[in-house]
């Protein structure tokens, strides 16, 4: 019987990096590795940059091979993750490729790996705004806009596996064309080049704001600036960021009236910028999402901010080791 | 043990009717009793009336009261079931009143309630479009618009028992107003009263219709009327119809993205309409759905139309009774 504390090694990939930490059953990162990655690379060289990531991890922790019980990677796209592949990644351009059995044979440890999204959940669920509620939901913002629901304490998939995709619900009919194909998606009204959009716009209107000089500065202009400008006080920039608030409310209402949830926990590297859209978005909500018998179900932005993929990815890990180790346990102790 | 085949009585109670029939295993209807309400009576005077339709659906069975292992009731409102309370209910304008009880007394069976939103989702479960599938969505559309998610086989109650409630998503931010207090809800573009509305305001502009002389015949029009003038082949009707089926289109489409469930089964007194708006519905839903791996999720009218509600109450009262009896076997036999 192995009595020693498990930890495990949670990986979290992106279109952009890969970051790698040993976690212990707590959530807490013992190490911690961060790396670029060059977009569109073939799966075998990103693959090699995620494996030395993990060894880099596993050797800052100080702890031995031994100590470790698994691996979760955590990635975008869609998923079979029993089989290990990656059907399909738009953010990764990877299509039917095996990942987790070379990272198993490189680093000698049981791999699992999921969805990027679902990770997200998982680790509010495990460690983050989640650990006390049995139904919420995620809405990370980024370059896009994902969603992960949570129903009675596990992750909701629907019937093929993408439900919660909250970034495609319609939210202006007559809308800007979205990636999807649809038009007047949250993800193409509220996502980071979305609010970059509304930004150049404005300018282009000849609004006066701090904008005008970070544009002329770095070309173009991103979200971040917009964020940036906004704690400076720029008038337009917090007008932006109220809008945003209006539509991520307009759908976070849809989101609340069709699931119900106890709460809804913001992630993502936009929703950084809370403090400038969440009374607007709170207002719509209250404003829109009037047969749900609570006063107001809590919205609130993740507490794990962008590590929550990551310990996701470990917390499934660490739930795999300990099926595992149940297992083969001897029937008689 | 009893041995015999088990029957129960399914109760479906509306703001303007009360129906009652014996049910067996099956979900086939032996005895039938139909009453119209008057609205908005005293809880005790609509109690009385489904307490005597209930007799006379018992007597019409041909069956004796010994037959009878319980009896299941569907009303519309906020519930709470295992007290037999309806707490709130716009439709009936009752607030805190026993329902079970004084039922259960009169007839001598154990009684349980549910909301019909739910009992029409678990009749479709049990007996109808919903038999072979495990997720999947309802949509009543009738004065109002009701919606109940079944996921893993089981009612979606969500975190404070509202969701499924896709009759207030907003689907036009600036639409009309819905009696819920928000603006642009799906009710509010799409049920019963909408319909009529649409059709009264094109008369208004001078349109050139058979609802024209089903407007005279008849004040105020009705949904009903653009449904015959539609069978008619009625120009004015048709285009109703199809802006109908887009803005329902648009709804589904966000339940779809949502929920991913595998049907949607659409009942409630409109959508006997769907020849005319299932055309225009499905094509928005293909146009706006995007993110749904499967090309078309099936969206189907429901089989069981009006009687959905009244063989869920059933399939409730028949678990029920099962659960008894399993519980007052001896333990052994």
């Amino acid at each position: 019987l192995q009595t020693e504390v498990p930890h495990v090694i949670g990986i979290d990939l992106g279109g952009y990096h890969v970051s790698a930490a040993v976690v212990n059953p707590e959530g807490h990162l013992i190490g911690i590795s961060e790396r670029t990655v060059e977009r569109f690379r073939p799966p075998a060289e990103v693959l090699a940059i995620l494996v030395s990531a993990a060894r880099e991890a596993l050797e800052r922790s100080g702890l031995g091979h031994e100590a470790i019980r698994g691996i979760g990677v955590g990635l975008p796209g869609t998923l079979r993750p029993t089989e290990g592949l990656c059907l399909f990644s738009t953010i990764l351009n990877w299509q039917d490729v095996q990942i987790r059995d070379p990272i198993q044979e490189a680093l000698g440890l049981p791999t699992c790996i999921l969805n990027n999204v679902h990770a997200t959940a998982v680790g509010e669920l495990s460690f983050g705004a989640g650990k006390d509620v049995d139904n919420f939901a995620c809405v990370s913002i980024g370059t896009g806009i994902g969603g992960g629901v949570i129903i009675g304490g596990e992750i909701y998939r629907g019937d093929s596996d993408s439900a919660g995709e909250v970034g495609h619900i319609t939210v202006d009919p007559d809308g800007p064309e979205c990636v999807c194909g649809n038009q007047g998606c949250l993800e193409a009204l509220t996502a980071g080049p979305a609010i970059a959009r509304m930004a150049a716009e404005s300018l282009k209107l000849g609004a006066q704001s701090l904008l005008t000089d970070m544009a002329a500065q770095s070309q173009p202009i991103r979200a971040e600036h917009v964020f940036r400008a906004a704690r400076e006080g720029d008038a337009l920039a917090i007008k932006i960021w109220e809008k945003v608030g209006r539509y991520l409310g307009l759908g976070i209402a849809t989101l609340i009236t069709l699931v119900n949830p106890r709460r809804v926990i913001l992630g993502g590297r936009v929703s950084q910028a809370f403090e400038f859209f969440g009374p607007s978005l709170k207002e719509e909500v209250r404003r829109r999402a009037r047969v749900v018998p609570r006063d107001f179900t809590e919205i609130l932005p993740s507490p794990l901010g962008a590590r929550a993929s990551l310990l996701g990815s470990a917390a499934t890990a660490l739930a795999e080791a300990r099926c595992r180790e149940v297992a083969t346990v001897p029937k008689t102790v």
